[in-house]
């Protein structure tokens, strides 16, 4: 914790004064943006309802360390391969900045673009993409689903179960969203058809972004886990159940997940998130330990942050007669059975090599009640409980130009807030 | 079929025109190399037992046609992205300026040097690797071990069965292969354990590179599947039997794969493995036919290339008491139950954008006859069977100094025999 943590320091750019504003001072997220009118764009960070243009700032002073220069990129790629100490550094001079007091404020309110003015592009060049399945909540609900006899198997509670994703369909929010088209086979049916997914899925995860990694052959131990993650977003692991059922077995989810994940593109660090952290998920009696290369005592009291997740939904109907869009999701990643530390840590504990860029998934973030499962899939029991929204409507999965849109914040009493901003996919026909 | 597959035309390179030689003039395999000595490298050719510096000819001659400027670049990425006809055009060029009545010959020579003086690189950044799983007979053998009351799944016979691999740890031929650690349990354990895997195994795929592809949301239909092909390889799809047995379900194979993947470093194009093309597996009576997105008349009759894959072994006490290396598996491509078309076209049916340098694998090339299996769980029965080599020695899967080497080749009567050089990779603890 530093003086970037401290809420008592105001910004100049009064919009990320206001209390529910999801980028303080003290967030500082980044991301890269493009500005609609076509007049360029480049590494962002957000403050407000601004953007600054990190890049252009850092090329006009001529700023040639070693925190600053890699801010000039088109992706944030290099930016994470150079670690903790650079982005601190980075973070550091930004908040000088844009604090209150800052000498430097005129020559910097040159370099604001309101955010409505720009687009949000991918804040990454993915290398690769992993999703674990960190919610023992969510594995517990879907493995009944699947295999009533059998609904959580016995790796679960030793193993953080992971697979590889697809890294070219990962989109930053504002994506349309296809609807794929697929192999079903209902269980009755003789055969499968081929034809629009009939259960398209949310889920709602969250993302964490590698920095520096390792080298092929070399391990991550737990303990240096962190170091290698830059931050986190929001992700949407848009899922196909119906695809899913049939495809999944011997190898595992494919094309019911690869046709698009949406990220929010604003990534918030590591270090910003620091004030929320909170001890993580206490395993009940009875569970084993984690094996050693899984144990920490210092990863599992630091080890989760207390981020609340929203999953909102908004069908087209909602929208024509102005109904707000409804909360059906609201987890906390703090429920998560293994932290992103574990996930990292085992990742590599074979030697894959990471590298800065990766993207790794969280699984969806579900919890024990019920308004904290993060999928429909969980919320309407495979379709058997439609849920019912406010214009009459019900649901049990996903219709054509239904919008889903997530939200993340953390907050603590003597702490500012801060969000995620938005992660939101339209579904088209 | 055009002049390229003449096979009674020589080259002026006396080493291609060898009966055995895997790059004749008629196979011309594109690939990346770099000189011992450090004195550059780039995109080659191979003919013979010769490297044709490609990128720096057309550097120096000013070339400046679609089919050459490509070739300059550091990886083949942007040269796959154009599409056959370039690579078609490149092909011719590069034939002319290598037959026997060249005129340029003189020109040329100055730009190859000997194989033996140059370490192969990666020919292609790799944005996304999947595998598939196209052999039924390595299906229903790996089936039989794990799940023995349900050898071959449903989904089989409808489902291109695949999944996603790791891009980072793809390496080229002759990079060592670290054993790595993992979770193990066996069956009769209370709990698994960390350590280093027991049962490493090899698998003989072949690898299949993507060329222009397809953009989110679109499609590609089976007939125009083979265009997105720019050349095939030889993979070692290494795999920690142990580890995968106890994490793959209910995701898939994670670290059991990722550690590490081997490639030939010689792409051979499609348009030089045409004549070697036979009809399709055929599937036998009463199995399913394939789902209308999966049948295509044509790509059954054209779809599989009689390739003929061997893994051998050589142990360090084979190689100390000068044994050859041993021919473990002898297959062939063609016993696949799905074509690389169908393979795309199914990976490309929910919208997946498919991208220039995406790998493919085939999966393990089993056949029906004991030696045609592609790997060591299956030729040693999961251990049960352990394999007599001529050292005096057993195995059931890799020991420590091991050298697994793949080779591959295409003939037929009338034609020339064309080559993929070698997959290597040794074991080290």
């Amino acid at each position: 914790m530093n003086e970037t943590h401290d809420p008592k320091i105001k910004s100049w750019v009064a919009s990320a004064n206001a209390p529910d504003c999801d980028f303080p001072l003290q967030n500082l997220p980044f991301g890269v943006f493009r500005r609609k009118n076509d007049e360029g764009g480049g590494i962002g960070v957000a403050i407000g309802d601004q953007v600054f243009d990190v890049g252009a700032w850092v090329r006009d002073q001529g700023k040639s360390s070693a925190e600053f220069k890699l801010l000039t990129e088109k992706r944030l790629n290099r930016f994470l391969a150079a670690g903790p100490q650079i982005w601190s550094a980075a973070r550091m001079a930004l908040f000088n900045l844009l604090r209150e007091d800052s000498p430097q404020r005129e020559q910097v309110a040159r370099y604001l673009d309101a955010t409505a003015n720009v687009e949000m592009e991918m804040p990454i060049d993915i290398g690769d993409y992993t999703d674990f399945y960190a919610s023992v909540f969510h594995a517990t609900n879907v493995g009944s689903m699947f295999r009533p006899d059998n609904p959580l198997l016995p790796n679960y509670k030793w193993v953080p179960i992971g697979y590889h994703g697809r890294a070219s369909s990962v989109v930053a929010s504002g994506a349309a969203v296809k609807r794929p088209s697929g192999q079903r086979k209902p269980p009755t049916a003789d055969m499968p058809t081929f034809g629009p997914c009939a259960q398209l899925d949310y889920e709602l995860e969250v993302g964490a972004v590698i920095g520096p990694g390792n080298a092929l052959g070399e391990t991550v131990p737990l303990r240096d886990a962190e170091k290698h993650i830059f931050g986190l977003c929001l992700l949407n692991d848009w899922s196909a159940r119906d695809i899913q059922a049939w495809e999944y077995q011997p190898l595992g989810p494919f094309l019911a997940k690869n046709f698009v994940t949406t990220i929010s593109p604003w990534l918030v660090t590591l270090e910003a998130l620091e004030p929320y952290r909170r001890s993580a998920y206490k395993r009940p009696e009875g569970d084993p330990q984690p094996l050693p290369y899984l144990s920490d005592e210092n990863d599992q009291q630091r080890g989760a942050f207390d981020v609340s997740l929203d999953a909102y939904l908004s069908t087209r109907k909602m929208r024509d007669e102005k109904i707000a869009p409804i909360s059906l999701s609201h987890g906390s990643l703090r429920d998560m059975y293994w932290t992103f530390g574990q996930m990292l840590a085992h990742h590599a504990s074979n030697g894959c090599n990471l590298q800065p860029g990766d993207l790794i998934g969280s699984g969806t973030v579900s919890g024990q009640s019920k308004h904290s499962r993060g999928c429909l899939l969980e919320l309407s029991w495979r379709g058997t409980e439609p849920i019912s929204l406010p214009s009459g409507e019900t649901r049990k999965f996903l219709e054509d130009g239904d919008e889903v849109i997530f939200r993340g914040y953390a907050e603590r009493e003597g702490q500012a807030r801060i969000g995620f901003g938005e992660c939101r996919g339209i579904v088209v026909g």
